[in-house]
């Protein structure tokens, strides 16, 4: 349900450098609190972003956990073939609908990352690699450089992405301009489409609206969330753009509905203040943590096999 | 569609006490921003709450801008007397549906409050008095001394209130206990006893769900929302309880969804910037004011006719 970012999304948009030992740390705990999915880092070349540089060692240990799910991000096909050679679980290859924004993150349009997928779906399959490809449509809400995305625009590059041999997609609101009868319009047109392949949410809390879009997007059926401990993250290249949606504000959220996540919230709630001590200086989000779970908070059952249908993610 | 209620359960919640001048320059910022609906004060004893002895005055004051609908707290018969003298266009009489929560915070059971109501009924008919009656149930979702509020004794008590002589209720998740799924089933059923006379949602932000459980409430036909600038406000029997939800984010969230507010978000963020100058040192909350609004916004057209009808209260 929950796909815990903040190793990659979370870091790359901060200035703390945090220790390979450090994230090992976090590795663990977030393990420990039960989360199975989670974003651990990106094969981009060190000099762009020296904060993900050890993301090859960071998989190796990760996929030392029995059950974990672990995903990296991929810029190109170069960094898909290290994504296949480390035995990551799943690589994300992002994808801005926005043509501006995908020049200025990417320096390539959109329909050159959609080749780019057709690339590295070839060199998957030709490794004989288990690796999923996920497709990651940013800027599906809109753009802080473009402005308008067009929904019409956004359905055909997911599309494309499945065409050019995509397994899954996610659709992301990457700079927080997503509302929720936007999500509940967008999710259902995109699910008409990809059906149980539109995989993940990925929401941003620019504007505080990130958990209202979640609970929009659960209407149309996606069960699945990126988030990010303490609501770090966002993109470089967007402007204003900060802070995931809390992994521990959503998890708090799903499971007071009755969600099954997995997740043991205190024991989340003993990372993120390891975390806010980690990265002190860094602005920081979330809200539960300054509450505390109300008095009537029952986490619900989780049984093995529970978990297992919970996060069986491949 | 918004009730700004900082006056009230924003002020009395913190340590600042705003001076009169300041809280006039509040109200007349908050009219120019296109807001039609104050709670200015509370009729309760000055000792008790210091911040808001001067109520009378700022009822007054507010009366003086056409078309701007003036709503204050009266806990009991003597607040109720004050309030009709005052000429307030409407007294919110606050409840707590749960029993420890109400002889906490107001040293009577529910009932008894329910009994007050009837009285206050009489005593604003024998006056002549237009002034109108709601009820606010607070703690409907549950309470942070009691935990568990039943639905059933919600519901019980709504309509008691109703057959004592309210005119509406309201009903409060003082503490921030709700999620979307408990608003949806509570509101239906609150909705199927009340009708329209179901008037208002009263959310906290306190664990993160506020604007989550305000968009689940729409979904039951529920369009009116109390909120406060910068998000503060609490309830001070109720430990762990802060944050209203935040007006500006409010007001953001439904226009963005094409909402009609009424309310001209620059000017309230203007206003905004001067509350967090007049509070500092004050938690405040809310997350537009970083970020700004989106390129792509585009607030709905608001015509004197679509405005009146947005704001016909009475």
């Amino acid at each position: 349900m929950i796909r815990e970012v903040g190793l990659r999304d979370g870091l790359q948009s901060i200035q703390t450098i945090l220790p390979t030992e450090r994230k090992k740390e976090w590795i663990r705990a977030a393990y420990d609190a039960g989360l199975r999915e989670l974003e651990v880092g990106s094969f981009v070349p060190a000099r762009l972003l020296p904060q993900l540089a050890d993301t090859a060692e960071i998989v190796a240990f990760a996929r030392t956990f029995p059950g974990l799910f672990v995903s990296v991000l991929v810029p190109n096909l170069r960094g898909a073939e290290d994504a296949i050679a480390s035995g990551a679980d799943l690589m994300i290859v992002p994808l801005s609908a926005s043509h501006a924004h995908s020049l200025a993150n990417l320096r390539k349009t959109p329909d050159e990352v959609v080749a780019d997928v057709g690339r590295i779906r070839a060199a998957r399959d030709a490794a004989g690699s288990k690796t999923v490809i996920e497709g990651g449509v940013g800027t599906a809400f809109g753009c802080t450089i473009q402005g308008e995305v067009k929904i019409a625009e956004v359905l055909r590059l997911m599309q494309a992405l499945f065409d050019a041999g995509a397994d899954r997609v996610c659709l992301a609101d990457t700079v927080g301009y997503a509302d929720p009868l936007m999500v509940l319009d967008l999710f259902e047109r995109a699910r008409a489409v990809a059906g149980d392949k539109l995989w993940c949410g990925h929401f941003h809390d620019t504007r505080g609206l990130g958990l209202a879009n979640v609970f929009a997007a659960l209407q149309t059926g996606v069960t699945r969330f990126d988030a990010c401990l303490t609501g770090i993250g966002g993109c470089p290249h967007a402007p204003g753009a900060s802070g995931n949606v809390a992994s521990e504000d959503l998890a708090y959220m799903l499971e007071s509905m009755g969600i099954q996540t997995g997740v043991d919230i205190p024991a989340l709630l003993t990372l993120r203040e390891k975390l806010a001590a980690w990265l002190a200086g860094e602005i920081m989000h979330g809200t539960l943590w300054k509450a505390g779970l109300p008095r009537t908070f029952e986490p619900t059952q989780v049984t093995a096999a529970a978990r297992e249908a919970t996060w069986n993610t491949k």
